[in-house]
């Protein structure tokens, strides 16, 4: 196996990070702090996190020499002359701090626009945004203040993207989208491929491509992960509402509306014309039917195949989805299903006989 | 959530467009349209289809100024003066021409070889050909007349590309592939990797790869979405017939054959040696076993996992694969199987101590 | 339906091919070979194989030139005059050295950096490797010896690529990044985007990212097919130990750790800090949820759906996946659950009323 020295290298005391998550210490404030690790994986220097009280009890034999504690949970066996915790409200949000503070951004082409891109003479680059090496974008396209398209990204004509927003290398965008601001998509994603509207071959008839019209519109603070795909609407727009986050393989077929706050776990399949409420989370693997809408701040499990609508705020899980106690119940019963299915023939065999 | 302003817009008349699809107008010609929505979408000004009756009731409460309809279909509190429907044989068919009509084609770059692409000297490219910026093409390749590679198109060596085919950026074709003419193939697709033959690890020994000498042959009229991959064969050639089309994120695996005319759907991954027969539609995520032979003009349903043969003209689904309507009643059956047990278990009970 | 033209030519004789195979020859030394094809696929002039009995008698009616045939496999019909068997300890063995003796390989850029590439002046780019056209090369980064950037390859900054590597065109990786030596990427494969951490909406809060800090170490003898993704750490490393061998569209969540020699299959899912042992192979896709820890030289079968760890040297399969006998008989149940509900109730109330 090989092996990393690649992490991030910070040096703070933790008397100086309590002071910046405004939490408070108890043990020594002049523990030095060099990087983040999980509570049983950290060496000396390593600054951990304990969330909950199932993890309390590994403090006495972690290595790592601070932690941040949510508040409450009591930490037996802290020697608090070498080591230090520190009490905050909330150690996940107390983590996101730090890690966001020690962020090693990523690398970004500098300010202008590359010798090596090729920009339509029509398209309205802000002096601030960053062009990439090897960027091409087409005619009549906008792309707004400080935006960067790190290197061989493709933008078509007619497109807007707007500002702050962080394209990485290979992304493709065809004609006529809108990107909106501090947006991040990640490598070799595909936004604007014509939506698949096929009808089916007959004897008598090849298929048939329905042309694809519409568009793609994508609000703000969106991140979308590498090599996902969403795609044109056949008339309209497929849209993704601010603040979505879609991970990577995530399909978005033509037409879908994600509203506001919709998370989509990696290799996630959306059919054609799939509406997904408001604050909606699915999970991994999942696939959604052409024209199914699911409601608000639901939940769907990994691995799941909705066919039907879900509710508002209901949690489905399985394959047909349905709700996920029901789901969870006949997977467990599934697990011995051949088994019951001797034991009830045998059964009913000599029930039948005894007659 | 972010508004789309990026519709297409026409401007036409009602009776300018029946005369376009030969309909019978039956309303106001002069009504002027300027863009396609569904009924329950479009404002004034839209163009909407009527194609069954389960739509028809819909046209008095339509905001859009015209419809297409299919003969036959009664539309009930029809307002002629205001409005205009226009009957054609199919208003599927019709509304397809008049897309067609409509449609901004995708933007191309200009006829020649743009002077950042990287041409093999020893590289065919017809005059009236496209080669965009950063596109790279090997030795011995030739791009037939009319075909475009947008930007970023990678092409190696001994291949062969027909005419008026349109290749996405970002498209990575490898060495000795063919691929025919009039074909699209969308952005970040990869055509022509290593089929995956690995013999796996033993105890003794690591993982050995088979060397995958075939190539890959693409007919004509072929569309292949976007972030899909089509592999190499190990020997011969992985083959997709004429009027193929795939979705995004389709899996074609080494020595597959999908015969003319064959449609699948996004996120479907077909193993090695899978063979399809002609006109077969085949769903989105479905899993197809290695060596697996579909019959043709077969459908298989949307997340099926098919491991055995499927005979010409047969609708499959479920996981594992079987007769449509075999799998359709065992999905109702599944939603039900935890308490089926508990009943049946308890009721076996009774009847055994009763005894 | 188009037909190939595009397979490699060899061109030796049989007895010649004996030699290179140190095999046993029966038949005619001088029958010329000049491709290798499947027994039943083959014309004159064809290699074939013969690694079992089920193909013993494919031989007489086969059109092969000659075959190599595992030892101790009885060969009916041979007309030794004609045509040529050589009798080898295990011919799958035997054909993979054959087919990497005729395996042309892929076409690389010269040695030296082409002069549409964009390097850094800080990278170290050692000078027997090959940087193609379009390819850019972040601050700090080092490519080693004989390692070859096809084309429009992007590497950020402070990244290492050991020797021997193949990078196919449109790869991208991340800042930060570690692949060995002799490795292979296929095209548009994305090491190094961020893990997806997100924590989802709540009605009062948008979805929060958790910054991923961490990196990825890939090993050496690594291959990974084309569209593949390799998250970054949230914090250390996602790590692929030596001989990995992925297929296309695999995704790698972060945090997951592969030992050395494990095999996964095309379309899989890798969910975050999933943990899979030596030499273990994971059909094609499989879905495996976050946390599950998978032992070594163990099997998971296609399509499976893993939620729970697996023991060393098991073979998985099912959804829920579960040992793969059990799984084999429940799915067999499966297909005649609702058939065997209706029966059963129909039996039960029977005897219920006869009571």
């Amino acid at each position: 196996m090989p092996a990393s020295d690649a992490n991030i290298e910070v040096s703070i005391t933790a008397g100086q990070l309590a002071e910046i998550v405004a939490g408070r210490l108890v043990g020594n404030p002049d523990v030095e702090l060099n990087t983040v690790a999980g509570i049983d994986e950290g060496a000396a220097g390593a600054l951990t996190f304990i969330r909950s009280d199932a993890f309390s009890g590994n403090w006495a034999t972690s290595a790592c020499s601070a932690a941040l504690v949510t508040q409450g949970i009591e930490i037996p066996d802290h020697n608090a002359d070498a080591r230090a915790l520190i009490y905050v409200q909330d150690a996940d949000q107390a983590l996101i701090r730090v890690l966001r503070a020690i962020d090693p951004a990523n690398t970004l082409p500098p300010v202008g626009i590359d010798k090596r891109a090729s920009v339509d003479p029509s398209a309205d680059i802000h002096p601030d945004a960053r062009i990439g090496p090897g960027c091409v974008i087409g005619a009549n396209t906008t792309v707004g203040k400080a935006s960067a398209l790190i290197a061989n990204v493709y933008i078509g004509a007619g497109c807007t993207v707007g500002s702050n927003t962080i394209l990485h290398p290979n992304v493709s965008i065809a004609d006529r989208i809108a990107v909106g601001s501090r947006c991040v998509i990640f490598a070799n994603t595909v936004i604007g491929a014509d939506g698949f509207g096929i009808i089916p071959a007959t004897k008598d008839q090849h298929p048939i491509k329905i042309p694809q019209i519409g568009t793609v519109v994508i609000g703000d603070h969106v991140e979308i992960g590498a090599c996902s795909t969403v795609d044109r609407a056949k008339l309209g727009a497929t849209t993704l509402g601010n603040h979505v986050k879609l991970d990577d393989h995530v399909h978005v077929g033509h037409n879908c509306i994600l509203h506001d706050d919709v998370v989509v776990c990696g290799c996630t399949a959306l059919g054609g014309t799939v509406t997904i409420g408001k604050g909606t989370l699915v999970g991994g693997s999942v696939t959604i039917r052409d024209q199914v809408t699911i409601g608000s701040y639901a939940k769907i499990a990994g691995g799941a195949m909705i066919m039907d609508d879900v509710p508002d705020e209901q949690t489905y899980a399985g394959m047909p989805g349905m709700p996920a106690r029901v789901a969870l119940a006949n997977h467990g019963a599934m697990r011995n299903l051949a088994k019951f299915m001797r034991t009830t023939e045998r059964t009913l065999k000599k029930l039948t006989a005894e007659k």
